[in-house]
This record gives structure tokens, C-alpha cells and sequence, in this order.
């Protein structure tokens, strides 16, 4: 039993509608009406995997809005309604679904967007499924690789999220840092305003929210466009200086971290080449950063450049049930 | 900690949409797009609160996606696509996703529609939450309670299910009509192609589906038009002959599973009296059967005519956490 066997299975109850712009595998689906594409994303966080003891119902509540906003963000759609569902344990109380409101009020008051609905439940585990979803015209953008020498970029650091992680489970010494790794991982900006500037620009081959780690995100772009034998190469890390710090400090690998570590919602964007320029120019125009890791080469998996040397990088990072 | 009053907290978290045709209290939210109403319902199943212990997976998954179209039906909107989000136990196995994916299957050939997305996750009680979006050229059916005089009815009769419940609780005697009322429990039809016959005739004032009651829904109509002094008159209870027999053997007030037992998917329709005579043609060629149990009255609540007497019904059925 795998993640992927049981999103192949769904795939296979039905005919995937011809009218669709976006594959099954892809983080939302589309449709166009008349001029206006309209984008729906869905997203399930349920406690005992998804929520680390001690977190706040506040931030929970939040991360499950931004996650799905992150979905939507990759495609280039704001969030326009939302749909959301609760399975709420007893022992949560009123104090407690408050708290969670008040982290659906941030989300909301961060990307815009209003709750139209949902439903409610008991369950022994609480979980609590967002659907987003959103119109545009401009096509939403696919999961995708492009082309040799398109540009590899995303939206932020990576591995900062993984290291707050550590420290919620105290499997680090304390840091001096360690305000800004909680953060990181408690409060996750879903990359809104660079991934519809970067639609909007029409400068994206691909693009996809990594919120399964940076490796894992890299060869889903891959996987996505079938066998067409491309790859790609990392020149460079997305890692802040105050994680390698950290790494050093803690006796971790910072490379562990940047590319399976995971939690974050950056984008991983593929640029085609000749708009490099212009995307870096959209996204600090919203107050973004656009960081180029690599490119496409022909040469299907993912390789980092350490020196002169190219290391395969693994295929591996979040899946359920392993 | 109750429902309705995490109901009322979701809603004060944001102004509603001034676009939306339903009110945020309904069972489906919608708006228009050039001429087309594109409306959208989310429902969560959750194994430890809606599950009984020995129902087979299939059944599960059939009855997720059924509880969703019934939404819709409701509305009179046809489903035409489905998002599924699941958080599964790793002891279900993937025999146990087949099985799943088996009854989302069956709900798709009865009712259309197609997967076009979703989720899968980890967790510790498992819950399927299926969200359907249809379009339609005609308006969604309110939930409303109309005016005086206008007829109540509904779509089959009620207590089945429940009866089919406490077979599988083993709280009743054997009966010779165990078969039809555990089908009725494991396999409950939403009423479509009613609602949608219903719509199209735009002879509804308002229209609910009845999965927390017969009561509760009746209720549920009256309150979605605030205070509006009205009520209805039961003058009828929608009882076979067949759980008539299963009551009195097994000592149980047929009253009882008719109002309060819940667990069907009826249709419980406010029909323009004007209008009554067209509504049972259109519902009965599509196969369906529209019966007149009672009539909106000037007068606040829900009354049941035993004889001479009018014995108002409770205000009760199934609500979470209570």
C-alpha cells in the first residue's frame, strides 16, 4: 500500500474529462468556462500525521488553508471560495474550534478569499479537508519540466521548515535561530503573489509548490511530462546561511534538510530561458524572490553539481503510508 | 460544543459573498457564471462516527459519494465532477482502498459524474470527503419553507434505514424483511433524477434532503427562512406497510424511526400548491414516486395530525457531539 498506488487506483475509477487543462496527478484541476478558467484544489491535514504535539490549533488550522492555497499558488490561481470540512475530536471543545477558526481568519486576511461552506463531523483524529478554488484567464500553470536550458528556480530557502521541526521534537540542541525555524515551520507562506505574477508574465514551462521537499518536488515535474528522458541539474542549494549554522552546530547535513526535508510551500518553477530576466523582474515586483537552483538538461533524473563532480540526487521525501 | 454552533463560528469568519444564490447555512453553495449556476456541495464521512462496525468498504465508499450527490440533488443539480480527499489506516490495505474505490465506482454508473481529483493521507480514523460541483441553466433549489397552504412532500418513505440500523446493531429480532431494510440502511439512493425533474419544473419552493431526520429537515426548512411565522402540518407519515409490521414485532413506535431515525437520502420538497399536480407527473416520469405528507401552515413549528389532535413533533434527530 502506497500513496501512489491509491492516487493510480482513483485515476482509474473513471475517464478523465477531455474538457480538463490539467492532468489527475496534478496538484488541482481546471476547466474553462466561456473566457474564465476555473481552478479547484483540495487538501486533506489530518492530526496524528500532519500535526506535531504542542502545536497550536491556531497554526494547524492556518497550515490547512495554506496548503491548499500553495496549490492553488503553483498554478497561478488566487483563491477565490473555499469549502471546508471538519472532523473534529470531542476533547477539542468550542476554546479549541475557535482557535482553529482564528487560523482559517489568517489565512484568509493573508491570501483573500472567502469560506462559502463546508461540513462538520466527530472523529477520532482530527482532520480537516480544504477545497480552494478560483477563476483566471489566464490558463492555470501545469506541472511540467519544458525544455533543455530552461531555468530551475524557486520562491525561497529550503530546509528551514525541516530544522523547526527538529526543534518541536527536541531532537536538537537549542539555537539561536530558533524563533525563525519554528516559524518556518509553523507558519508557512504559501508563495500566492509570485505564483500569479509569474503566470500572469507567461514566462513558466512548469511549476509546482514543494510541500513534499525539494527533491520530490523536482522529479514530480519530471515525472509529470512522461517519458521525455529530461532531468535536471542543481547548480546551487537554497539554504541560508543561518541553516548551514545550524547543520554545523547540530552535526546535521544541510543537504538532507534543503532537499528532503520538506514542510515548506516554495515553489519550484521551471522558466523558459529567454524570460528568465522578466521572471526575476514580476516576482521582486510583488516583493518575491526568485532563486535559479539549476536548469534543464537532457538527461533524465535530478543531479547536483558538488565541485566538478555531478551526485544523483535521491528520489525520496514525504509519502504516506511508507 | 455543538454543531450548529460551529456552524454559526464558520460563518462569522468572513462576509459572505454577496454573489452566492444559496445561503451559507444551506447544503450547497452557488454562484452564477454568465448564464450557467455552478454550484458545489462538500460532505465528510468519518469511520467512527458513520460507520457501523461489519459494513462492508464497498457500501463505505458508495455512501460517501451518495451522502455529496444528494446535496446536490437537492438543489436539482446533476453532478458532474468529483473531488475525493481520504485519510485511510494503514490496516485497510490495499484491498480495502479497492473495495473503496469499487463503491465510488457504483455511485458514478448510478449517478454520473466523474473523479477529477483529491487527496490521500494518513490517519488514524478514516474519512472520505467527497466534494461534487455540477452546473445547471436553472437556478438551485433553496432550502425554504414557502407559504401557507403550499403541499410538503416527499420522495419515499422513512424508517427503513433505521430499522436496517438496528439490524446491524443487533438490537432487533430477526425479520422477514431484513434484506430490504439492511439495503436500505447499506444502500440509500439519492434522488436525482427527482430533484433535478423538480427543478426543471420550477415548481419547488424550497427543498431539502433528509439525511439528519425527517423532523430535523423540516425544521431545517422553516429556519432557513428566519422568522417568518411559519410551520407545517404533518397529516401523513411516510410508513410501509413492511417496517409497520417490523415495529409492532419488535416493540418499536414506527413514529419514532419515520421522524427522528435518519439515515435516508429522501428528498423533503416544499411544492408550489398550485403546482402539485405537475410536480407527481414530472417525478413520476422519471421513474420516481412523490408522496404528500403535509402542508405549510401559518403557525411556528412542526404539528403531526393523530386523529383529531395535532401533537407537535420534537425538534431532535442527529446532530454531532451532542
Amino acid at each position: 500500500m502506497n500513496e501512489d498506488e491509491i492516487i493510480r487506483l482513483m485515476k482509474s475509477i473513471n475517464k478523465f474529462p477531455a474538457e480538463s487543462r490539467l492532468n489527475f496527478y496534478d496538484d488541482a484541476w481546471s476547466f474553462k468556462i466561456n473566457n474564465e478558467y476555473f481552478t479547484i484544489s483540495t487538501d486533506m491535514l489530518v492530526a496524528s500525521t500532519d500535526v506535531v504535539q504542542g502545536t497550536r490549533l491556531e497554526c494547524v488550522g492556518r497550515k490547512a488553508m495554506v496548503s491548499s492555497v500553495s496549490d492553488l499558488s503553483s498554478k497561478g490561481v488566487r483563491p477565490k471560495y473555499y469549502m471546508i470540512s471538519l472532523g473534529l475530536t470531542r476533547e477539542i471543545g468550542m476554546r479549541g474550534v475557535r482557535a482553529l477558526a482564528r487560523g482559517f481568519s489568517m489565512a484568509i486576511r493573508e491570501y483573500g478569499g472567502c469560506i462559502v461552506g463546508g461540513d462538520t463531523n466527530e472523529s477520532k483524529d482530527m482532520s480537516i479537508c480544504v477545497t480552494s478554488f478560483g477563476t483566471s484567464k489566464d490558463p492555470p500553470v501545469r506541472r511540467g519540466i519544458g525544455k533543455e536550458g530552461d531555468v530551475v528556480a524557486v520562491t525561497g530557502d529550503f530546509g528551514e521548515a525541516a530544522a523547526g521541526l527538529k526543534i518541536m521534537m527536541n531532537e536538537v540542541r537549542d539555537d539561536i535561530y530558533r524563533r525563525r525555524f519554528l516559524r518556518a515551520f509553523l507558519f508557512p507562506k504559501a508563495r500566492l503573489a509570485e505564483g500569479v505574477a509569474l503566470s500572469r508574465a507567461k514566462v513558466l514551462s512548469g511549476c509546482i509548490d514543494s510541500s513534499d521537499g525539494l527533491a520530490l518536488s523536482i522529479y514530480s515535474l519530471i515525472d509529470s511530462d512522461g517519458g521525455n528522458d529530461m532531468g535536471v541539474r542543481l547548480d546551487f542549494l537554497p539554504c541560508s546561511k543561518e541553516l548551514e549554522r545550524f547543520c554545523s552546530e547540530n552535526d546535521l547535513d544541510p543537504l538532507e534538510l534543503v532537499l528532503y526535508g520538506g514542510e515548506e510551500y516554495e515553489l519550484v518553477a521551471v522558466v523558459e530561458k529567454e524570460r528568465w530576466r522578466m521572471a526575476e523582474r514580476v516576482v521582486r515586483k510583488v516583493g518575491g524572490r526568485l532563486i535559479k537552483i539549476g536548469e534543464v538538461v537532457h538527461d533524465r533524473g535530478v543531479w547536483l553539481r558538488i565541485g566538478r563532480e555531478l551526485v544523483e540526487v535521491k528520489r525520496r521525501g514525504w509519502r504516506h503510508f511508507t
